[in-house]
């Protein structure tokens, strides 16, 4: 039936797992702008930022010049429960969609966590328990960075502190379960335990919370607890940093397979993904060794890349944490919360801002129906129920590869399948039931956002 | 920190599938005794079974003598979408367990059925359809065999109708969404769609129906609708010839990194899983070309082989099914409610049976919450969810390890990991909670469900 020497799944040998983090800073001509300390205006330093993370992820969250990290042993000892990762031809995709390309996606989804996650998780909570640390502080949404952590947790034997929004700790009960499992402590945020959870408690008595609220609980939490750190899933560049093995492992499986993919196609929340995923081809970009079309595909419920402002923007909600220069729709927009996936952070990495500003990437903008059409249509042909956040990623490789069925050309097109769909099937429920609803935010509803930036420009 | 040569994980090639299903009753110098029909007590002929299953697997039903069966190239190429599956070494678990014992295991969860239902759902719609058929019919429990099918139909373009355990759709509604994600129609059972589910319905307007029940309704529409054909996920011959993909996978992984298991433990239900596991390995210990020892691991609260009887009974609890010589506890034994698995079938498989009864395997029962402990130890070790019916085996391998640590023996234990436990979580959160019981029947219990065996012994 299918005539080809390409292998459904491609996986590298366990002894081909990458062993150096790749870190694309070193390769941009312009540099990512430095995090700013909210109170002075001024870049902040190492001094200031190891009071909340751990020192060797301080360091490599400002080093914007070494090209490789070592991954300590323990780490790819680790990786190699899960990893490598599949790199898949979606050969019954091709199929069903009758096109002359070529798809293949970078399945990081066969973990517990259900994502790619993971990656970051064991290397953060690793640098923590290397430092003599006692345990770890987070914030989860949807719960898949929650999960991760708890499971590095687990493995390291590392306190886990854990705060839910309430929302999604009463909507998502499963999620937390699995966290327990892991032995971590789930608190549904905002909570009685930390000063500003009471205040907005007080302020707000019926609050079913939200992110930037989270994080200020967790980051309260490690500052003040002797022996614990704050750690984040996304955005920062230490976690782009750790993500680039998706990308390292994708690229050498290409060179197995003696292929060279001509779009590569990421889903964009806060960029952890889309940054591990595009990083060794970018830097190939970067260097001139290679061109790429490099894609990112933002909801169009939270279009930070395609409608935000490139400006210093704070990265919580609650206006705490360091000051990033990125694509923002502004630290007070909150997304309709119809929309069913995790892709509903404000702002984005500043790395990739910098490269999409730099015009070194694209980015467009999908609604929810359409995605969700995507993901039913993958699910069918190739097997795997797929996380909405990733189906944003289907729908834009699904429409590149019909463009190729117009056209009559074979591309390679590359996607990352960040992670599953198993705890969010009330959304398909919506879908299968015909009541998802699509939503764009208005001028006017940006214009709110957008009023809320802080008056600095650096 | 780990020093040895073999893999965290052992792939095989796609080329390296086997193409051949492994028929492990040639093999066997006693065979199965035969399906009888219940009315007149004379084995089944094919003419009798080919308005209820598929011709092609009628025959692969009734042929004990054919020890391979070629696997067609249709199902070959979808099993490579999931297949292989991994041979894991469990290295983080025999470091937790310090145990010099060094446990493997077949990890059939990495699809998005959660489980090894998959290997015949294909094959049993591959066949519906080459016969020309329209749609299949089955019923489901707890949910991975409905899914299993509605993936393999929806591949297909085959109509599904799943009958679902009125209770299991109601506390399972994420299973029900998948299932209708890949397009299958499920109804809750007893349903007003067929005669039997209105008899039912009228005696006992409240019930929340049984798997007995939804059987016997998936049996009706199959045989009154022109085009249809049953299926059924576990229990028959032809579903564990499917399965020895499993086994024969396992073997070959084995051979590449030249170890020999000594033991081989398996959970069991109907068999599905066990069966298709150990048939290579039971063929050779048939054959007298090596020797292993073969442990079925089954819930205490239903324990077919440890206190059932070996007797001809029906398959199914409304008494419609053909009559399978096996062990049993009564087609009339309901395990009790507590019990979170998936193994509450009241017989096995009788390939199983008759090689339990010839004393070529070991059985043992064990506790919930004993399995709930094993799943969460794997869990936090090897990063892996399990489904509760997996986390039965999970048990027995660590006690088999555990052995060995006061022994000193460095044995090879290999277990089936069938699936994992994202749609298990209400079962978790109880043992999270410490709120799981234990339950096991008095001979009391048991004499009930044998008092309503048929009055036949062939």
């Amino acid at each position: 039936m299918l005539v080809n020497n390409i292998p459904y799944k491609t996986y590298l040998a366990e002894s081909e797992i990458p062993n150096a983090w790749y870190n694309l800073r070193a390769d941009m001509k312009v540099k990512p702008a430095p995090l700013l300390n909210p109170g002075t205006g001024k870049p902040l330093t190492a001094d200031e930022l190891t009071p909340i993370f751990c020192e060797e992820l301080v360091k490599q969250e400002l080093d914007n010049d070494t090209p490789y990290f070592p991954i300590p042993k323990e780490i790819l000892d680790f990786y190699k429960m899960y990893r490598p990762s599949p790199l898949v031809r979606a050969y019954c995709l091709e199929k069903v969609l009758d096109t002359p390309a070529r798809i293949y996606y970078k399945f990081e989804g066969n973990n517990t966590s259900g994502s790619h996650k993971l990656n970051s998780a064991i290397a953060q909570a690793y640098y923590a328990k290397q430092q003599g640390l006692k345990g770890v502080t987070t914030e989860t949404g949807a719960g898949q960075w929650g999960t991760a952590l708890s499971m590095a947790c687990a493995y390291l034997g590392l306190d886990c502190k854990v705060f839910m929004v309430k929302v999604s700790y009463e909507q998502k009960p499963f999620r937390r379960e699995v966290m327990r499992t892991y032995g971590a402590s789930v608190t549904p945020s905002p909570s009685m335990e930390t000063e500003v959870g009471k205040k907005i408690l007080a302020e707000h008595p019926g609050t079913t919370g939200s992110l930037g609220c989270a994080i200020s609980e967790a980051v309260e939490v490690a500052v003040k607890n002797p022996g614990y750190r704050y750690v984040l899933g996304s955005v920062l560049n230490q976690v782009l940093l750790h993500q680039s093995i998706i990308g390292l492992e994708a690229k050498a499986a290409f060179d197995k397979i003696g292929v060279r993919p001509d779009i590569i196609i990421g889903c964009a929340g806060g960029g952890s993904n889309l940054g591990g995923l595009i990083a060794p081809f970018m830097g190939e970009k970067l260097r001139g060794e290679a061109d790429y079309r490099i894609i990112a595909v933002e909801p169009a419920s939270c279009p930070s890349f395609t409608r935000g402002k490139f400006a210093y923007d704070f990265c919580d909600t609650g206006m705490i944490c360091p000051l990033a220069k990125m694509y923002t729709l502004g630290s007070s927009f909150i997304p309709s919360p119809n929309h069913a996936g995790g892709l509903r952070f404000h702002g984005m990495s500043t790395v990739l801002s910098q490269l999409y500003h730099d015009g070194l990437m694209e980015a467009r903008a999908v609604e929810q129906t359409s995605v969700f059409e995507a993901a039913e249509l993958f699910a069918r042909s190739e097997g795997i129920l797929p996380a909405p956040e990733s189906s944003h990623a289907i729908r834009a490789a699904i429409d590149e590869a019909l463009k190729c069925r117009e056209t009559g050309e074979q591309k390679d097109i590359l996607f990352g399948l960040t992670g599953t769909g198993y705890f969010d099937l009330k959304a398909y429920e919506q879908f299968n039931d015909g009541t998802m609803t699509d939503y764009i935010p208005t001028d006017e509803d940006l214009a709110k956002g957008f009023a809320g930036l802080p008056k600095i420009d650096a």
